[in-house]
């Protein structure tokens, strides 16, 4: 069924060789010129599943409004046909365009929809993830740092990803990650208490679920979020002394406010912080010396790589029944099964 | 209170310098001889609890038929008394002894009882694991196979520790960690599959969970169950092939029985168990390449190495904050912590 | 002196600049464009001994059939002119094209001078393999078990490479390591086992020979022989598996037949395919335990590395007395002396 | 000359068989028997340059007293006749022994003589230390914030050694040790400074100098000082997060109470702290980023390895030209030479 | 100011968008063609402290002598303009060139000028370091051997760089190199002889000093110092055997002309240079087992990192408060300080 | 059968419980005492293939002549029972002892006997390996080359082990490995010049016999061969530099005798000897830069290796069907087959 003409629809909806009216954040602008110096510039256009790019020469009308006024960071209306070159991958091959406007809301413009995130809404996934720490943490200082320190750094963890390149790399993509962190170390937690009775000392399930939340705390202060569409770009105390120092200075100074916190407990929370990767050439500076690191270590590391796995096969596009190899991974994943 | 003179009383239970009635498994005897040439020979008995060292000189009245008619794996009733010696470590010293009869039952003698071993029946484990596998795997034929391979080595795994020496090491050690793993593997495919409904090919449940049952099978070809008391031998192709590559054999000869089983099902059953350890350095001859392997690896290596920790701080007597050194961690514990 | 005019010559004869008629593959054909949208294809030829490419302009007469009908796996006769580009390499300029026909037979067509292969027949070298273990190979089962596995994977390892990339990579490649080996291993067995008179348990010659012919014999079940002149393409099971275990899987399959084939013979044949490698971080799962191991690894390893570097040397043609860094062996070689 | 009878002398000066009245530290008391029985007491007694051990027989007068009285950390007067025994090393056998009392310093007791410990004076070391960085840091902020530190600290830096085991390991070693580092740093800093007039930005040898004072001030929340003579014990929060991380809580703690010191100031100072170590496997949480690193991390292990090495030469008495295996250092030194 | 036309100036003074007469060296020519077929020339030219390309293509005036008279490693005297293009980077656009002549001295040419080089005269710090020798040599054979061999091979110590790639890659870099190791060495064992009074043996400062001068002498003979502007060439000896035994070997042969030299010192100074990199895996044949390797490792490689990091620092151009991705560091540095 | 009486035999033949009059070394001798004070020599005696200990107590008439007179490395004639003690092993009980003399070789004392060494005469092996090198090195300049040196080291050489604790640790050691090298690099340079007709440039098998001939050497500068029965010590020279450099360092020195000896023939053999290790980690300085040098590693690894496997097996006495864990190889190996 063909579109309605001049309807805006989505730019990932566009099928190859199909004209329409599209909205787009530009996220990079460069310009090039060929062999025999004939210059053009390339432009990144996105929205939230498609990538594709816009060469405008320097004869086309276009040229000179592209170099002096498109930014990167801008969202624009855009008339054009959308194809697949075999070498240059997707294109738009652009007709009119123009600035988006505040009226264009009503075509159905919506910022956030040109931006990959994550599935879910970061403000609901952080009450979500508040709400569980207020359930599942029973000490009342401990839960009161917990939550002082994330509703204090709340714009910063909606609007950050989990890691910038490895594992939920994309605004949001925090506060997915921690959130099934912790929910699969509530899950863990309550399992082994039933399952080592004996222990002593007894599984701190408290601070298993503290850890769990404040574990990447710290990427509040090694990242800076971008503008729409780029990655954030790291601090300098971030490159000096990565998250896992700075998510420890974070806890330190908060529970500085919070006196009748049992000094032991926040001990144990910052080793969580401290040795949760586990050994120093995983990025850890100590080893873990308790048995809650062990949990919050397998739920993080299992969360990070299943989600690896995920986007590795979700991106695929590769014949055969393997994927390509994983530039991350670093082999190829087992796609074509029947079961 | 003062026991009843005569009346058994448990090894484990007698108090320094304290005389008592015990049964008791001896598991070697050594002969050796002093500097000066004197000869005697060392005993170890034990219950479940605990192992005492009893050395009988050649002046001894018990040392003609402790030399020729004790034997390892024999249990005894012994009449002695029980101490802690400063260097030697707890001793028993002997006053009478005899192997122990039929009659002794009535006085509270099972041989079970002086053998260290699961907190659980491992019978009743084996229910609880063949009763999961029942309820979790939907796939007919799949759990045809499962619930095979657990009946046909059943009189073996009811004896198998999980390791020789690194965790859960004595009867129905196999079990526990089998049936923790399972469990843990199932509250965790349970959770990634809600957090990643999109993944495709979706997240197989019943390969984990049979991954989770099998995963450690080869076991029962690796290890022969030795005498109470002792640890299992290696079979010869335990040692030149390893409990990898022998599970994977079995699963594959059970297999042929099954013509049913979709073939893709039982490979990915065969890459769970020879990929579980994911790197060659952990004895894994091939890498993951399907994202229930990492629910697998986990779960198994969670559950290893929080039964080392637990080990570890209920063995400990250090003095101070801190456990021994671990020989099989390689690390100190914090124990002494107040939450 | 010229050739006559029209007698196709081999395409890796021709001299650059030279014109000529000649037989090639094609190998892959791909679709590009330049900065400004001009399009064109290129095309890969080759003859066994020389790589060329061809670009066929949107203008050329020759690309509307380029693109609808050249298919790669074809052979082709061409008439055109060769020459050696600074910065493309090799080309052939085509003037004019067509498929080869039946009758090109008579000017010395044959599809396999086309193809990178062994200096050795496969078929001969098949028999020769068969001849050895024959001869080599003392007791009755073992040598059954040893040729029916060749026997029944024949058609494949003709066409097999030793590796896709690494050493002896083309058609033949398998039977001219596999022989190469065995030959090696024949002259070492002979050697150890006079230098070693005492061994016990004494050197098992047989069991040398047996491994040497079937060591690789996995890579049989782990790559699928493509179309001519491609290298061949991992299977599921290669890839899941590797050529290690597949390798020892058929050897137990086809033992099953041969009852009489004493078990110790066969556990030191699977084990010696098992540990060949000798080491985890050489893909080894299990370490040797017998001394036949070392003489198969040295054998297999030496001539693997030999064939490489005698690869290296032969297609070197970087100025100066050393090789340009090989990217397989991560060095140059020495290439410039005198004796 | 033979010494006046009754005078005490040095434990040390004693030779081999000679009696004499001496002053000892008894640093441990340990419980043994023999195999048949026989109870004794092993008794450590050591001066600053010799050790030796005691028997105490359960048949000797002085068993009684020794069991019940005699106390490790304690210092004793002893009449007895030093020996060296080819398999237990050196032995003092005790005729007579009591307690030090306030009258022995007349006849030249002091309890400092008894402990091994640097060859100069802790408070001298300390005020050199002082002075050091009084001089060498311009910026009066970073100035006053490494002198708070040292006068903070000061007692406990009196007692530490550098380290428990490794070098410098006896009481004073901590100042011996970072004197020395600052002393060499000043010296590199001032050469590189010169040798690299155009650095941008230019070498800060402020950052160098705090950073030699206060590279290792972590060990001063990382150990607690232990009674004379025996190893300090590591505090819980040392072994859960070493003297790296404590050494910069210690820093950015002293700080905010310098609010003029410059930021980039601290972020250096820190960084210096965090990464002297330079790669993760020797315990740097974190690379170096900055110049100034380098002439720290050299200093510091150039130091520490020269100690090791004068350790290993000083202490050995193997014959031939090479010392035995040093534990430390893994291999034997070059001792024999003639230039 | 706007430069008197026609007076040539350096092309690194030059800016963007500024034409000129400059002096420049030659330094490679390659030949290329668009994907359509137009044949052109490229030209790097550079001056000591800027590098530019002039492509010449084929419908140029210039492209004929191009092609047929200019040379690598000659200079020219060329008329143009300098432009910085976004993607191919500095340019030099040719309006006239000549080869240089000998009256251009009159306009200030000096061929030395053209290449980048040690802010050093080489001459000069040779001297230098002949003079260190000298002075802190105390044994004089030893001062013979050094001032001998430095002798010996002056003339490729002039042109030699420190090394091709890493640190001081350009002529005079192994006298910057060598002269600086020197001076700290002097400084450290001057530092070292006072901290550590009583080593036995006592440091030999000679022979560190020694060791310094003559550390990497084997570079005169692993590398052959090459035209102007381009690297120097490994000999086949440098590569089968690398500069560190290569320059024991000329330590060893030189050592024959002087009898009277002592062979512990001769032992110890082959030692230096055989172990100054004191592990295998940084490329040390053998480990260190005198104190004064220590020395010079530590100068030799704090004065290689040092060097490499100012470079980084000098010729990063990226936006931000850290460099780019040193290629030879493996990471970005922090130049963004205020401090 | 009986002995006649006082006839000796050999005392490796003599059963446990037997009397006999033995030849034996008398190779070590230490002075002990018990914890209770009791003095007491422990003496070991050996023949080639066996090894006895025996205490002589300090009431025993023999203990004076012991102490002051018995000399390792003397060989004595012993009157004395055999025993095999469950603790302390084989044990001499001793009824006579003098020390031999020259008529007891009418009773068949030859002090060779008592010496573990190879099965082969050294000086036959000697000659066996001269032999080897004059036939198959075709090059008179090479073939002098490698006959000088062996003539010239021949003394040392035919005592020399090949290494003192891993392969052939026993007088002969080196002959027997170096003629087994040589004897299969002939073996295999032979099979991979027929195997590789092709490359470029041929394979100098005269290289390679040369390189086996030659290729540990340097042990003789490394090693000082040892009173009788005791292991080589190390030189300052061997410790310092190794046997390697010490072997490539006498080859060079004996080629300036041969001045008709081609430079590229010269280096190829001191390629040979530098990297035969070929990576650093197993002690190579360079790495291999021509094929010649895989034959040489090969079989030089291979034969050490088949050594090491060899006397592990047979020196095991462990039950069951492996070796107790071999100390050199790491691992047990598998003895119990039948095949």
């Amino acid at each position: 069924m063909p579109r309605p003409r001049g309807t805006p629809v989505a730019l990932h909806e566009l099928a190859a060789g199909e004209p329409g009216v599209v909205f787009a954040l530009l996220t990079q602008k460069t310009s090039h010129a060929t062999r025999d110096g004939k210059r053009f510039l390339t432009c990144h256009f996105q929205d939230a599943k498609r990538r594709v790019t816009s060469p405008i020469w320097s004869d086309s009308p276009l040229f000179a409004e592209c170099e002096s006024e498109w930014v990167a960071g801008g969202s624009y209306k855009i008339q054009g046909t959308y194809s697949e070159h075999e070498k240059y991958g997707p294109q738009l091959d652009i007709l009119k365009i123009r600035p988006t406007r505040p009226e264009d809301a009503a075509d159905g413009f919506r910022e956030a929809d040109l931006i990959e995130r994550s599935r879910f809404d970061s403000a609901a996934m952080f009450d979500d993830l508040r709400q569980l720490a207020t359930d599942a943490i029973a000490d009342a200082p401990l839960r009161r740092l917990t939550l002082d320190l994330l509703d204090a750094h709340r714009e910063t963890l909606l609007l950050l990803p989990a890691t910038t390149q490895k594992f939920y790399p994309y605004p949001g993509g925090w506060l997915e990650h921690v959130l099934n962190v912790a929910r699969v170390c509530l899950d863990l937690a309550t399992r082994f208490a039933a399952n080592f009775p004996d222990l002593k000392p007894p599984l701190n399930v408290d601070v298993v679920i503290a850890g769990a939340v404040l574990h990447d705390l710290g990427r509040a202060a090694e990242l800076t979020p971008g503008p729409l569409g780029t990655p954030p770009e790291p601090t300098v105390a971030g490159r000096l002394f990565g998250h896992i120092l700075l998510g420890r200075d974070l806890v330190r100074e908060a529970a500085r406010a919070i006196p009748d916190l049992h000094p032991d407990r926040l001990t144990l929370l910052e080793h969580l912080i401290t040795s949760h990767l586990t050994l120093p050439e995983w990025g850890s500076p100590r080893l873990p010396a308790v048995p809650e690191v062990l949990i919050l270590h397998h739920a993080d590391d299992l969360d990070a790589k299943f989600e690896m796995y995920a986007r590795c096969l979700a991106r695929d596009t590769a014949a055969g029944a393997f994927t390509d190899r994983d530039p991350q991974l670093g082999k190829p994943l087992w796609k074509g099964r029947e079961v």
